[in-house]
């Protein structure tokens, strides 16, 4: 005889957007909303490459839940999710004893490393997926660094740094370290030469999808960065001592970043939902096919364009569906018919560093400090989507 | 037919300070004055722990030695001394292919450490040493903070940290933790409570040779900052894991930090100069017995008080030094009598982080505030010695 159960698993950008748009509209006596998060906060992943390198302290980049999410409206759990039954309509977390049930779920966890099968990734590389990895890949590069000028031999893979992809957030990444390599030199002592940035990318050009233009602009703003460049050329292995390159060229480096890419959460696969690359083939509604009431948005879910080719997973397409999510669901509670999901594309700008970017808005291509401008502006526009004016003047840095 | 060579190794406190006077008071026809360093810049030792612990930019404690050196009078070269021959009277650098000569030889480079044949110290311990080595301090234990908060298991070892040594340098040490640790914690997402700081000394006391009110002060000071001490407790060994104490107990531990002492530079006993523990017992007038015109000032001489016991080697003493070395050697060249040394002591004052000290000036005791404000003063005085007005409001920090 309880009120129908809203159970949304994860605070990223899809999970808080369905919360936002439920308790805007929804009143006491509609439903019970939970969220379920694994950590008290939301963190901004389209930011995680600045904290990584070390030009923005992390706090920039999060916010506490209760910040944003109304308390008196939403069941806020910090748990760990371990596992789903979407039969038994139950999520298992980490630290409840109980099982936690719903009649509507909203699968919005984080996504998985992707590997695509190469041997040592998840072993020996350091990865761009959360607040706590950013910093450990942080502290890592910079502990490297005090060890070569504090050690005899100076041995040269302690400044070495590999990246491993030259996707968005490979590229976004090596970009910021452009711009902290020679304040990291100056600090710890090291000639600017002496240090190695390494971009390798598998596909045959960077940023592939990218228009040519922009991937032109941004290989030559990087190169004139120092960055090095290896197209066309697949990492075999990632070793304790750097990567193993197709062919078996071996590049030593005591700091190896992984960005080639994400696929699906485990625990959808655990649960027995069917996935391509760990993703979910969701229909219009949003809806994991076969089962009822389960929702998959962000990235876990898998849509395609008008050619048949999956959209990649962006924080802008988590948001769109997030908004349908919660609105579909207030519909839904009120014996309405649920609307469609239509992905509308706003535009890409990625980011080269503090002073530069690349960007398609429309078709409208935008590069340099202009298109850095508006790259700051997406991420504000986030911040005050879910938190309003003064979230957002909170976390501008312009 | 050349003019005398004067050779002073080592830009610390009793090198420059030797350097200083020579260049205020000898004309271009008197004297060649060679001054060697391995770095281009000065540090000052007695601040080492505040950049050890992260509480203070590296830069604020080092400045360039020809910011103070007239380059004129004084021939800088940046090398590293791998050895000498006071017979000789050459000595040999790294970069160099052939020996320095000298007619005066004032060795004033650094100490070693002092394991007192405790296991693992140099394989596995940090040291608070030079610039190069408080950087790898620092990054090292923040770089088991990220690691810490980055894992599922969460070990404690990771945020456990040992100072061996509750000396000077081992309080001053901990006091600048006892400090950063909050902010590290909130930085690192890490509950204070998990993290502990243990500092472990082998002597009956805190502080050996302190006076016991003050000693007292410093104890209750540190321990309501969390600090857990373990007195009258000889460590036996460190391992990759931790330390192990004398009878067995084992702390694991990922972060353990020497400050148990110094001996001489090894360079003396290599160069066969007679030492006790590296240091050479100098006569009155700072010469090695038994060697012509070697003097050895700083952390590797050996001077006796009344009580016939060593003094400490410390900043004071080496400055001391160096001013008589000065002066000394400008009164031989001019054909004078060089005066006796005499060590007077003006003080002592132990930092206990930012806002805390304990000290002892003539017979007066100071504790707190107006102690570390004292502290502060003595910072800024070498500086104000040796690049004037202009280095000490550069170096303020008050």
């Amino acid at each position: 005889m309880g009120l129908p159960k809203i159970v949304v698993l994860g605070a990223g950008y899809g999970g808080l957007m369905t919360v936002s748009r439920l308790q805007k509209q929804l009143n006491h006596q509609e439903a019970e909303v939970i969220l379920v998060n694994q950590n008290p906060y939301h963190y901004a992943t389209t930011q995680l490459h600045e904290p990584a390198a070390g030009t923005l302290d992390p706090e920039y980049v999060r916010f506490p839940i209760d910040q944003v999410v109304d308390t008196n409206k939403v069941r806020f759990i910090q748990d760990r999710v371990t596992g789903f039954d979407p039969n038994k309509k139950e999520v298992y977390l980490k630290d409840a004893s109980e099982a936690l049930t719903y009649d509507h779920l909203v699968f919005a966890l984080g996504s998985n490393t992707e590997t695509f099968g190469t041997k040592g990734v998840l072993e020996n590389a350091l990865q761009i997926r959360n607040l706590d990895s950013v910093r450990v890949i942080r502290e890592h590069m910079e502990y490297q660094f005090a060890q070569y000028q504090n050690s005899e031999e100076k041995k040269d893979e302690l400044i070495t740094i590999v990246v491993g992809g030259a996707g968005f957030s490979g590229i976004e990444y090596v970009g910021e370290l452009v711009d902290r390599i020679p304040k990291l030199c100056r600090e710890f002592d090291i000639p600017r030469d002496k240090l190695r940035l390494i971009n390798i990318e598998a596909a045959p050009t960077v940023l592939p999808g990218f228009d040519k233009e922009l991937v032109d602009y941004a290989v030559q703003y990087l190169e004139a960065g120092g960055v090095e460049f290896k197209i066309g050329t697949p990492i075999q292995e990632v070793t304790e001592d750097g990567v193993i390159l197709k062919g078996g060229e071996e590049i030593k480096a005591a700091t190896v970043v992984w960005t080639c890419g994400v696929r699906g959460n485990s625990l959808l696969e655990e649960a027995g939902v069917e996935t391509m690359r760990g993703r979910v083939k969701v229909d219009e509604y949003l809806q994991a096919p076969g089962y009822e009431n389960l929702y998959v948005i962000g990235d876990n879910s898998l849509i395609f364009n008008d050619q048949e080719r999956p959209y990649p997973p962006t924080a802008q397409m988590a948001t769109q569906q997030g908004e349908l999510m919660g609105n579909n669901l207030v519909t839904i509670l009120r014996g309405g018919s649920p609307k469609s999901f239509k992905f509308v594309s706003k535009g890409t700008v990625a980011s080269l560093g503090r002073g530069s970017a690349i960007g398609m808005i429309g078709n409208k291509k935008i590069v340099g400090y202009r298109a850095s401008v508006m790259k700051r502006l997406i991420d504000l526009r986030w911040f005050y989507m879910i938190g309003g004016l003064s979230l957002a003047i909170k976390k501008a840095k312009l």
